[in-house]
């Protein structure tokens, strides 16, 4: 296809230095969304870009695009990007990665002076992570027209601070042009947050989609008593109803495995006192998976346990869904894409499910979309230890090179 | 045996005059240990003794004696009581109820012109709930050896008033006489505070001892990751582990009904988010059993039950042992002089062991000692909706009122 390739010691360099903005003593990264670390992150992006040629443009939103003009700069380009904000305590790689892995594609494309058809466009999306400001992905939430521009402008913080004026205070209220517009395809390149390719000693990891989500509260309710003095037989013990609940779900989980996913994360007991039965339990079920149909049956089985289990211990439930999220599946010709260039490349792949979302996962909605995933250490995010090596980050580029590549000379 | 007969009137009337002290507006009672309550009720209990004739002697503790004079005034007396003080939010039952009938024990002799050939005295014990100042059944554990004099005075509070201070400062600090005295018999009559006399319709449960008990922290450590990401076959999911061992504690108390009782308390989940897998759970156990063997046998295999879950999930574990209390075995003598006055009075009664500890359990360590429960609506105690009836208030202070004559006339 062309003889362009990424210069992984650069990009390892580009990585490496925007790690320092907002760096913690544990080698982590603390640089939420719209702080004056965020703010530093993208004067150092925005820099890069100009140094790479590219026109930079800023949107309502402070979303960033880095655009490098195709032969035909009216049609409509190819992004290729993620996110610069991390978690209170995140890692070097969660989002910046994608970032700095598509502005190396533009600069290996010009090292090795490659046209495409299309233009190319680097992008950094606002406020993917959500740990400042609700909802999490707003940035591509609002260019995938899933939430308006006023309701991500209008949120807070929790010490009030609001959206819009934190955005105005970092420099990155940009133009009022439309927020959204027409894109040929959307590529991101990401850690892959869990352990899979790692434990499969692959490389590339071609995402077929994301997974659909359902959240639940769940409440039940029996008899505080005394520990000492109330048989077992007469108890109404809401904690051993729980823990029942807790492997319902884990066997749900287990049933629809590899893809399915089944979580209690959240879990409060009352009164919780060494020496009286638990009379009320909180808990969180999140429930997880690629196609909606098991997900459903996933739910079914859930369901029927929990009432099944609450039946016998005589205790009363409630149970409350909190989220859904449908599922994501990613286009073909970015899929295949993506495959093609890890074969020609002779890497390691193999086809997986996001289980996190993704500023992808709106893209997708719009426009054709697909992700590449490569290992990072023991599977670990959103955690100072986050880590990747430099081989996988230039290996994961590679193909996005040439993935990127594909589309934006597919006219 | 006598024609001695409580007046149940009498008893309940003094009841409802003492739960006034203290009460709650939902019902209940908070007189906790050496308060300004605790104070009044003190003054009201000696007030009603010394009318009744007896000589009241408080000791070094606040533990309140009141003495009525048998035949010889040499020969050890017989003690009947329990405590005024309550929990937080009580009822007007626990303690106090025992203390009263005891009471009413010496008012109905003193009514029946009947003499007995030891002394009686009815006993208020200092701090048995143990919600102010630990440890609880202080009083008793002084008299019976278990816990030295000044160590009960030293203690503080939660705001860092002292024992000694709060009971000076009440009025009770009483004389410096010896802490513990030769004693011919201890009988403690209570509410049963669960459900088993209800459920088996019997007015008087007829204690044969308290259960030994074992407290111990648990602690499971795995591996916190992301809920979406995280295939269920690498997970190390702590809550998981926790749940598992919540279900074989409950197993072994099934194992061992009826007189088993197996409870995990309390429950603390890390980092108890949503989204992400329980890295951590911290957890109690209550172990008891009336026999020590039977305990034993039930701590064995909770332990190997936990080990083998654990080892299944890739969990690591810590057994802590915060707390052991021997098995009490009362008196036959005692247990037959309550059972002979259940006959007598043609009461249904049963044999049980209590679950909870009380101020009779340090008294069998020096005397002849037993208990007589009465129902308590529900089985719920320590709670401002406690409840018991008139009628079995009347009945197990008639079943007092034999036994104590019964051993007060041994001689």
């Amino acid at each position: 296809m062309s003889d362009a390739t990424v210069n992984g010691d650069r990009l390892w360099a580009s990585l490496m230095e925007m790690g320092r903005i907002g760096a913690t003593e544990k080698g982590g990264v603390n640089r939420q969304t719209l702080t004056d670390g965020d703010r530093l992150s993208r004067d150092l992006f925005v820099d890069w870009c100009r140094q790479a040629g590219c026109a930079v443009r800023i949107d309502r939103l402070g979303n960033i695009f880095a655009r490098r003009s195709g032969r035909d700069d009216s049609l409509a380009p190819v992004l290729a990007g993620s996110h610069l904000d991390t978690q209170p305590s995140g890692g070097k790689f969660d989002g910046a990665y994608g970032v700095l892995a598509a502005l190396e594609v533009i600069r290996a494309l010009n090292d090795a002076g490659v046209e495409t058809a299309r233009p190319i466009e680097a992008v950094s999306w606002t406020n993917e992570e959500g740990c400042r400001f609700t909802p999490a992905m707003a940035g591509s939430a609002a260019f995938a027209g899933v939430i308006s521009l006023d309701d991500v402008l209008g949120r807070a913080d929790r010490d009030g601070l609001v959206f819009d004026d934190e955005l105005t205070r970092i420099g990155y209220r940009g133009d009022d042009g439309p927020i959204s517009r027409d894109i040929a395809a959307y590529f991101e390149l990401h850690i892959e947050q869990g352990p899979i390719l790692e434990a499969r000693q692959r490389t590339i990891g071609v995402v077929q989609g994301a997974q659909a989500q359902r959240w639940f509260d769940v409440e039940l309710t029996g008899q505080e008593s005394h520990a000492g003095t109330t048989p077992m037989i007469t108890r109404r013990d809401a904690l051993l109803g729980a823990s029942r609940i807790v492997e319902a779900v884990n066997r749900t989980g287990f049933a629809h495995a590899p893809d399915g996913r089944a979580t209690v994360g959240q879990f409060d007991v009352r009164p919780n006192s060494r020496n009286t039965i638990p009379g009320h339990v909180f808990m969180t079920i999140d429930l997880r998976h690629p196609i909606e149909d098991a997900l459903t049956a996933m739910i079914g089985e859930f369901e029927a346990a929990a009432q099944d289990i609450c039946g016998e211990l005589n205790l009363d439930i409630e149970i409350r869904e909190t989220a859904r999220i449908a599922a994501t599946e990613f286009n073909d010709s970015c899929i295949s894409a993506v495959a093609d260039g890890a074969d020609a490349l002779e890497l390691e792949h193999m086809d997986m499910v996001s289980g996190a979302g993704h500023d992808a996962c709106h893209m997708a909605l719009i426009t054709p979309t697909s992700m590449i995933f490569i290992p990072c250490k023991d599977g670990i995010s959103h955690n100072e230890i986050e880590s990747a090596t430099p081989d996988d980050c230039a290996a994961g580029c590679n193909v996005l090179l040439r993935a990127v590549q594909k589309l934006a000379n597919a006219v």
